[in-house]
């Protein structure tokens, strides 16, 4: 019923404020909740303290047992599958940036940190992830309230890449949660969904026809980027429809995506349109 | 201004529904709140996933720090100046309870837990502790939210025993909290007070007269118990009024102090309040 030849999406950024991007990855995602229940009530941190294990000290256990000093994922299996990138692959990276005045410059966080022997860039792109998304349990409100709650709870993302499957992990990751968990107290594992990553092709006509369109608009040509974020859809195109997904987007790399005071220039809305419509016109004119 | 010769209160409860109960001592409490920031607002988990130090990771790597594999607390000093018991005292305790049956029985907990080398009685009574009583950081809503939050926090109470002075182990708390903070993110440690434990004297005139009164009335002599909440007034009385309390109670043991549906039964009242006109009457006739 649904079928098409290409499939153009500018769900993404440009490389900087004068520079266009055409993206050719992007990672997959993993999403989980995990639980750890203990007292089947909140109970008196003195009348009971020491005695149960605690339920929020259990789950920062588990959680903390994820990462290992050098910041890698410690579930077993976790990087199976994935290949090491090529002294090219790292050049290319590291001249596509962020670099770590970048980093610290969007974020405001106080430094770069990650999996060791790895650079911003790649970290950003290409290497797995697992972060904490959201954590709560027991009394959060003003000053103090001394119990032991009877749950606590997180919510988790990772960020998968080529060669990680997401029911793979998922299955992966639910056995080294179980067996983490310590005595005294129970986990329940919940998935919010999976999606894999993606790869477009590189040396396709059609890549060629957005960087000429691009570079016709801007007066510059596109950098290829990765995406360290996800588009569940681009997996699903290719296997419902057969068809790759071409990712060229106007968006500000530093628009705060997902946060509050996300935005989106007028401009940026201007030049899209331009650069689109020059794109149709040239892909019409193909030898197909 | 203020003066009196004893202290008497009855903010303890009974050893079980028909036994009276002489608590002999409480333990103290230090309240603390650490919060872990990160980047300057929550930022997008594919975006920047893998690139800064996730506050919620870092924080349950903290907590998790704070105990070792023998679920004993590893702030440097915390147990300096601590006596080990007695095989009077244990076997006093092990008499005393509660069983592990009655933990289990009273809590929902699937199984007790604690430091190794004590059982459930001497954990509840007279060894320190250290529990998280509430936690919180990120998306916390229904499904999923792929953020890394810009902070993180964890509301921490520590139970103190004879030996160990809040002032001192809040010092101590502060210098491991610092100390284990990972790079890429900054603590800032709150303290919401400290009351040191107390232990009353168990020879005086006073507690025979106490026994005897409580003796009379429940047809049962008093156990002589030990609490392992705080009364932060005991110690507070001790210094201001030089005087000992006396704490003799009425409430059931399960009765789920602090806790939803906390109760008081109404022949507890009538019971208490005969004890206390028998523990007046003849304490007027003492010989001072």
């Amino acid at each position: 019923l649904l079928a098409c030849d290409h499939v153009v999406l500018s769900d993404t950024a440009k490389h900087n404020i004068d520079t266009p991007a055409i993206v050719i990855s992007t990672r997959g995602v993993l999403l989980k909740e995990i639980t750890v229940h203990g007292p089947s009530r909140d109970l008196h941190s003195g009348q009971y303290g020491g005695t149960v294990a605690n339920p929020a000290n259990a789950l920062a256990k588990i959680i903390a047992s994820l990462h290992d000093d050098q910041k890698r994922v410690t579930i077993p299996g976790f990087y199976d599958g994935l290949r090491e990138l090529s002294d090219k692959e790292r050049k290319n990276l590291a001249d596509i940036g962020p670099t770590d005045a970048d980093l610290i410059n969007n974020t405001g966080a106080p430094a770069p940190a990650g999996e060791e022997g790895y650079t911003t860039a790649e970290r950003q792109a290409v290497r797995p992830t697992l972060d904490v998304n959201g954590i709560i349990g027991g009394y959060t409100g003003q000053g103090s309230a001394t119990i032991i709650p009877a749950k606590a709870s997180a919510k988790i993302s990772m960020r998968l890449v080529a060669g990680q499957d997401p029911k793979t992990i998922s299955k992966l990751f639910d056995e080294a949660i179980t067996k983490t968990c310590p005595k005294g107290v129970r986990v329940e594992i919940e998935g919010h969904g999976g999606y894999p990553s993606y790869q477009a092709p590189t040396d396709s006509a059609e890549i060629q026809v957005a960087a000429r369109a691009l570079k016709a608009c801007f007066r510059k040509p596109p950098v290829f980027t990765r995406e360290g974020g996800t588009l569940p859809i681009l997996p699903m195109f290719k296997e419902v429809l057969g068809a790759d997904s071409l990712m060229f987007g106007f968006a500000m790399p530093d628009c705060n995506m997902h946060s509050p005071n996300e935005f989106f220039m007028v401009k940026d809305l201007e030049m899209g349109t331009q650069c689109i419509v020059r794109f149709i016109d040239e892909m019409g004119r193909l030898d197909t």
